[in-house]
């Protein structure tokens, strides 16, 4: 089978015959013609043709006998809301070719002849052997023994799979994709098409090798690969196979986890494992086992959602150099269209012209060797526009363009994406420099010994402000006993106990300010700063000779696991007043400034003891902090209270606002703002004046001063 | 003119008389295959084809007429070595098509009929009209004044212009790729050919609306961007030229500078303006003016050699994702093969297959309406090479895979993309994310103001040592009477005068591992560290009861602008010696431990001052810092004394290493060894050892100590 190599090679080296030519044409080269305007014919022999590629056609993999896998009715309802495997999902993607001249059939009905743009690869069952180069035996006879069963059998098999039906024709019907999956990536190989689409089902990456499941019986794409390696042992050496179903193609990777051959790229929903298939196997750290570590790369959506932007991110950031560098022989599309916009099973928005722009690229590899094989994708017609515009690209038009705005990909996904890179750096060189540029100055990941080992940094940051305060303004430490904290969490200034108006601060530990080195990703210290975000309001309650309490809370510590700073605020603020506010005697006028999300502490203990008499004021600089609802347990009219008390300043692109467009954060969450930037820093900037009067006018001191 | 308009609008909704047929087929739709298996014949109507694009051919222009432009001789010797802007480069780019197979001419002379794959597009003169729309009057006019030149004027037109040659064909010559690049273009608008080429001579870029410069008589590209705007209103609003030319394209640039319906975008060789135009034109920050700001892209090379790998960063960080944004509705390469591998004058290494590769990105904008212009390029194998790989993707073929292996982009290109990102992203959404990704917590970047309102992050780190110090160690500091630096410089053992033995470590601000959060680019504080080099070396030496002197020298500060870090590391160990060390009356050994670049002030101490009698050994922690050779000033048998006491360990990767593959550094650098690592943090690790074994040596304590 593998004469097809010897052609290939020659096809590579064009210039095997013209060393002669261009020897008799090197005079010619030398005369230059501004000199003799004599026209000189050189003859080229005609040689035969170098362009081999562009000629072919695409093939096209289409079978209405697949459509007779179907899932048996047992109710009306059934009938009338079939279930999302549907066999019309290959008619309608067969259809919408031919309505748009990509083949020419006017009936519909699978002829031979499809014309000038796509030749027809005639579909027909995997043999047994094939299948077992992927299936175990005991899963080739379960799903034949399916040809023979009752009605009721085959119920009760359906109830007992993992999401797959079956009826007397499911056997004969699954092979074919199977046999057809194969026959479309040997028409590539031989070089018979440019490249082909498999109009396949039922789809296959979901069954592994021992087991059906999410509507897959056998797995297609890992059979036709397998064949592949084993068939054309010369020409075929590498297979890429991506994979962007919606849905992790669990028995695609697992049948080639531990092989060096084959990579498997899948892009999907993971959501912690709460999105289909839903196993471990699907989590972006499986990177492949034995000589297959490094062959295997799962992207996974954090969150539903996502569209255009997403895809086309982890395609240029991940996908593309990581196949440039593989440099497979073929490439197969697990083409799943579950992505599209309009599909309710996948809820995300791949547009068809996305589709389109990710099969271009996809092209560029393998010597267009690309074959795209159908998997899910359940809204009919998604998953028809969606092939129609992966089926134009195939056969050499340019992709549509993409909807404007393309949108900025998710945050989220820019994470995920940066952490599927620094861990694929390991294998991939293509990665080491983008690694680089996630900000590590080591070469190994930072671990736990290197933290034991070293100062933290958030530390330096408030031991650099306790000094500030301490030399400038002569603050004190207000010991925290009992809590495991450090002892510069609280400071204040001196005498505390008697002073009569006191704002106290409660902020997470300040930002800095890091410029990165892109290169090395280390920080460049000579113009990194650290942005105190209180001390603006320290400064102005010094001023006019208030008593200041500084809270710091460390956001997360290195040890315990479980601390969360957000509890700590609220058991810090508990203990100060309970140990120490509402025991001074000359206290009257108390305003709270939170920062960050500490400032959870504030709302804590307003709702759990009865601080009116003394609290005026409370101003909360949220930023994109979730909001925290006032819990009254004093009694129910805190909650009115703190809706009048209070300002609580978000990001302009904060969560809440869009929710809700038209409505503004309930009464519990009190006075919500929304500001005309984003960021802590820039907030206070924009509202110091608006905070500092509101607290003045709470102290009444408004008309004294102005 | 616009009635392409028309064509094109109906061909990109192809659904328009699909409506009825699709009602037609809702029944069939409806009927689910596995009860029915009886074949019902839809009859779709064979309707209009809607596949448009990719039957068409290949335009190419190409016309021996361009070849008469050609610098006179003046000696013998130019007709050995002729002028880089050769006439042969057109013919061999048609040659090697007609090689390839692409083109059918075994003649070589220009046929009409080209065969399967391309369309002749003929080349005419452009109008005079048509040059006007860029160049200014008095421009034409003297280049058509050429024309009647007598050989001596010509030769002194040669001689006054900026690398400009003519004879008496200039003028003609010079319209023909001019209307060559307006009819290829046009042909592209018009919809009858896919995309097109235009193998055409003299080049046009550098070019400016009154100058001829660079090779260059009229603008080319400039001039078919101009026409097909002012002629095709309708259907071409927006135009994007690419511009890969090695050299910067002036003369475009200048041409839509205030232009917002084009985009230029080039990437070239620049070099602090170095390199040839060697305008400050060319730089990155060069954006465009008025409604023309943010259209204007530079993505310059700060270095020569680039090649594949550079390339591919600048197309996936930059070109791609602009050019989506932009969605122009044609899109010019400006294409100049002078970065070409193996071109004398361009230097850099780009292979044919990456320019196939660019061309295919490329071809995925515009709905495919794509013009290759021919610029510069003087290497004739390396540009035929070229534009045979260009020339078969746009055919259709598959770009060649890219030679193995794809080595990383240099850093000094990273770091300028990164530039070019965070600049350009004032104008396009979609470096909004990667902008963040640069690590700046704030919308705009940092100021002077920003930095002198907080405070420095360096000083809280070495506020944090001298805490640590102190507290643990009792280190007390060393006052550096009237030197303009922090009190906490120089830290040190209590009672350091009566030490007999001492380490002096001079280092380096140290450094953070800062982990960043890659949406906000803010540092997480809860896993950032200080990673203390020095502290290891300082615990070491008290183990032993050695006087321990810690300096700190601040790479840099924020004022004043003349500071630089070394020269304060010589001054202050100058002054350490000076004042206190050559008074010190018990100390009988010393041994320096030099960490980063702070390390030069320890080898001009050696230089300048007479240490030998205590100094027993200097280890030098190098990193990729720079090698210091000792000045010997105080007598010449230093240098062979330095060499023998010391250690100086580098990175794996240093740049000594690479220079000089057979030779090691010269001896006045000490003896200089290369680690098995990279990075300070790392190499310290490694050598920790083999450094506090040498100090032991040197101190003739081993023997009694092991």
């Amino acid at each position: 089978m593998d004469s097809v190599m010897v052609k290939k090679e020659v096809l590579e080296n064009p210039d095997h015959d013209l060393k002669r030519k261009l020897e008799e044409n090197k005079e010619e080269e030398n005369s230059l013609s501004t000199t003799s305007k004599s026209k000189r014919q050189v003859i080229v022999p005609v040689c035969m043709p170098k362009i081999h590629y562009s000629p072919l056609k695409t093939g096209l993999c289409y079978d209405v006998r697949m459509r007779y896998h179907a899932k048996i009715f047992t109710s009306y309802f059934e009938y009338i809301d079939p279930h999302p495997e549907d066999p019309r999902r290959i008619y309608r993607i067969y259809k919408i070719l031919a309505e748009n001249g990509l083949i020419n059939d006017p009936t519909l009905s699978g002829v031979d002849d499809l014309g000038d743009l796509m030749l027809k690869i005639p579909v027909r069952a995997a043999t047994s052997e094939e299948i077992l180069e992927v299936h175990t035996k005991e899963h080739l006879e379960f799903i034949e023994s399916t040809e023979k069963m009752s009605r009721e059998e085959l119920l009760k098999e359906t109830e007992k799979g993992d999401s797959v039906y079956f009826n007397n024709d499911s056997y004969a019907s699954a092979r074919l994709p199977c046999g057809g999956a194969i026959e479309a990536c040997k028409a590539v190989v031989e070089g018979r098409v440019k490249n082909s689409l498999a109009v396949v089902r039922p789809p296959g990456h979901h069954a592994e090798p021992q087991a059906a499941g999410g509507f897959c019986l056998f797995s297609n794409v890992a059979v036709a690969a397998k064949n592949i390696l084993k068939n054309y042992p010369e020409s075929v050496r590498r297979i890429m196979i991506l994979d962007w179903d919606i849905h992790h193609g669990n028995g695609t990777q697992k049948s080639f986890y531990q092989d060096d051959q084959v990579l498997y790229v899948s892009l999907h929903r993971f959501e912690m494992g709460k999105y289909y298939p839903g196993t471990i196997q699907g989590q972006y750290d499986q990177t492949g086992e034995g000589k297959g570590e490094g062959f295997n790369c799962n992207i996974t959506w954090p969150v539903g959602g996502v569209g255009d932007a997403e895809y086309m991110w982890a395609f240029e950031q991940v996908v593309m150099p990581m196949g440039r560098e593989f440099k497979p022989d073929l490439v197969i599309i697990s083409s799943g269209f579950d992505a599209a916009d309009g599909d309710t099973i996948g809820q995300c928005h791949v547009t068809p012209s996305c589709y389109g722009h990710m099969t271009h690229m996809l092209k560029s590899l393998a010597r267009g060797n690309l074959c795209v094989v159908l998997e899910g994708g359940y809204n009919l017609d998604a998953i028809a526009r969606s092939a129609l515009s992966v089926a134009k690209v195939l056969i050499g038009e340019p992709p549509d363009e993409l909807p404007d705005p393309l949108s900025d990909p998710k945050p989220e996904v820019i994470e995920m994406i940066d952490k599927v890179i620094r861990l694929q750096s390991k294998y991939w060189n293509c990665f080491r420099r983008r690694h680089a540029n996630s900000g590590c100055n080591f070469n190994e990941p930072i671990n736990d010994s290197i933290i034991s080992k070293n100062f933290p940094l958030q530390k330096a940051i408030r031991q650099q402000q306790q000094h500030y305060l301490s030399d400038e303004f002569n603050f004190v430490t207000l010991p925290l006993v009992s809590m495991d904290l450090p002892d510069n969490t609280v400071l204040c200034t001196p005498n505390i106990s008697e002073s009569n108006t006191i704002i106290i601060v409660v902020h997470d530990t300040s930002d800095i300010w890091a410029k990165r080195n892109v290169i090395s990703g280390t920080i460049d210290l000579s113009s990194s700063v650290i942005i105190d975000n209180s001390l603006d309001f320290i400064k102005w309650g010094l001023d006019r000779k208030y008593g200041i309490i500084d809270v710091n809370i460390p956001l997360t510590l290195f040890e315990p696991d479980n601390y969360s700073g957000m509890i700590t605020s609220q058991e810090v603020l508990i203990y100060l007043w309970d140990n120490y506010i509402k025991y001074f005697p000359s206290v009257a006028k108390i305003a709270f400034i939170g920062i960050g999300d500490s400032y959870s502490g504030i709302v804590h203990l307003l709702g759990h003891r009865d601080t009116r008499a003394v609290t005026k004021t409370v101003i909360n600089f949220l930023g994109d902090k979730q909001l925290k609802p006032l819990v009254p347990l004093v009694d129910e009219t805190l909650s009115e209270w703190y809706f009048k008390n209070s300002l609580i300043f978000s990001n302009n692109s904060h969560q809440c606002w869009k929710e809700n467009e038209s409505r503004k954060p309930r009464k519990k969450f009190g006075r919500v703002l929304r500001c005309d930037t984003d960021g802590l820093n820039n907030i206070i900037e924009e509202r110091f004046e608006e905070a500092t009067d509101f607290i003045l006018d709470s102290f009444e001191e408004w008309s004294d001063e102005e």
